[in-house]
């Protein structure tokens, strides 16, 4: 199962709205196949890893990290196509909480007279598809907060300075956490103040994750690297509803894609933004501040992973801070995350924090 | 030589303004001595060695963290000592920066016909050695910035609530860190918000470390821990020239000790306290800030070691910041640290920083 979750992670980013599922087929003790859900969400791995055992599934035993499906979607339900394999057993990680298949898929496999187990390192797997889950149940797509930051919590000076506070293996980690999320996203601060391009770099990937860019009013440059990217890799803009009609038209001309999201105070609801992105078909998105939209994913409970990267220097109550204004009084208001991780990547200091159990 | 480091180690906190160290007796590949400098700085580690060893010193190998004291103190010279047990061979980490040693203890040793070796773990007696070597060259004891914050780096929410942001193996650590330190350092701000005691608690010390509290104009509570304390654990208090003498008078009346300081803009002047505290003795100074000490003594480059204890919490731009203002514009002009190590403390991240050697 641990080989099969991590054939699953392999999909991450690559194939939503489909979970990234990864599937193991074992006939008498030897691997006769691998399979992961492929790029776009098709073939799924069971499908996959049946083809590679071909004659060999017959009696084989099937691990898989998600319950298979049971419905006709675009393919043929995985639970059919292992009782046709021939599969005898079938050894899951977690039950699927789609309604089309919750139980279903199981219930397929059994009546086809299939050994069926389930709950065989939930927890990871819980972990690995929380995205596609809270998607299902929430509408929402999973969140990884990440933020780059001096010693004292700072994401710029002053007066705007911000490359790089962090080093090279930092940056590069960053890179590697975008690819394995659908979209990586900031707000129309950041946007505007770095110019970035937020595509992954130096990995070799096949496939870039959208760009969200959460603007009320639409008062992006036009002259940056994301509009001239537009065309070649997807840029989503989530505006509020009196965004500029010009605006609209121009970005939409660039090759954007726009999402008109609710406005809640002053700002774009942060609750509207993951509901629009949910229904647009993300199942993880990868944020990257500033702290205006930190703290109002923060501040509405939307945030499931915080990733911190601290450097060893010290900007000062002058710097831009990375998590706006959260209006608390007390400690006990503040939500807690627990720490999963910290290590050093090249000289910060790298913390991964997960939202605790409530 | 690792473990006479070790063994120095524990007069650290103990012994100022003698440097803590540790030396071992080696007779025929057995250890026949152990020893490191006392509380209060006498006898030396040699005196406690050699004593230990007694008959069995003759021909033996000392192991010693720093070259042997050669001038008489208000205790003989520890090279004389070494020579009169009939030592054969002395190994050092490291030459004494003393003007009274440095270099001559040695040269008494081998006049003697002692074989001797130095620079032996160099690097970890440099560091273990730094606030004596600090004093003794700059007049200033070295100084570990300690800060405790939220994820954002928060100390307080904005209406000063700040118990507790780090969690109890957090701050039993600090109670540890403060062991190992001369003095615990805070300015007047976080002595009035917290009322703190600033007493290593529930490690067993024999002696306290003494307590600075930095307050440009004296203002700070008459009935506060501090001032209950005050005739039981020392209390420095560092002031500028205007403080009121009445304030003075009853400070001086609870037990406090008070050290007059310049002032630079509109604070005490980090350099001169800690001159006057290098002055008074101090060789290593813990400081738990708050902000504005925290960004004076950065703004002014006299922070050694930073330690960071990070929470899994957000408490947004209002809360209050870690550092005060410092005014940079570029990064370029922060000064960057050098990770050292950063590991999980209960449920926050501890990470720690060094001075780089620029």
């Amino acid at each position: 199962m641990a080989l099969a979750l991590s054939l699953g992670r392999r999909g991450m980013g690559l194939c939503w709205p489909n979970p990234a599922v990864g599937c193991v087929v074992v006939q008498g003790g030897r691997i006769v196949g691998r399979g992961w859900t492929q790029p776009g969400g098709r073939p799924h791995a069971e499908t996959v890893a049946l083809a590679q055992a071909g004659a060999q599934a017959k009696g084989a035993t099937a691990y898989v990290t998600l319950e298979p499906c049971s419905h006709q979607g675009k393919t043929p339900p995985c639970a059919q196509a292992l009782i046709e394999a021939g599969i005898s057993r079938v050894v899951a990680a977690i039950e699927d909480s789609d309604p089309r298949v919750s139980g279903q898929g199981f219930e397929q496999l059994r009546r086809s007279g299939i050994d069926v187990r389930t709950g065989v390192m939930a927890e990871q797997a819980a972990r690995d598809h929380a995205g596609f889950f809270l998607r299902t149940e929430q509408g929402r797509p999973l969140v990884t907060l990440k933020l780059a930051s001096s010693f004292d919590g700072r994401i710029a000076t002053s007066t705007g300075h911000s490359q790089w506070i962090t080093g090279p293996e930092a940056r590069r980690s960053v890179h590697a956490m975008r690819a394995r999320h659908d979209a990586v996203m900031v707000g129309a601060g950041t946007a505007r103040a770095d110019d970035p391009s937020l595509t992954v770099r130096d990995l070799g990937v096949a496939q870039q994750p959208v760009r969200v860019v959460i603007s009320r009013h639409l008062d992006l440059p036009l002259l940056s690297q994301l509009a001239r990217t537009a065309k070649d890799v997807p840029l989503w803009l989530c505006h509020g509803p009196g965004a500029d009609i010009e605006r609209l038209k121009a970005w939409e001309g660039l090759g954007a894609k726009l999402l008109p999201c609710a406005v809640r105070g002053t700002q774009v609801d942060a609750a509207d933004i993951l509901q629009q992105l949910g229904s647009a078909g993300l199942t993880r998105v990868f944020c990257e501040g500033g702290g205006a939209l930190a703290a109002s994913l923060l501040a509405a409970d939307l945030v499931d992973e915080l990733i911190g990267f601290t450097a060893g220097l010290g900007i000062g109550a002058d710097g831009l801070p990375m998590i706006g204004t959260l209006g608390l009084t007390r400690l006990e208001q503040a939500l807690r995350y627990q720490l999963i991780e910290t290590r050093q990547v090249g000289q910060d200091v790298e913390h991964r924090w997960t939202r605790s159990l409530r």
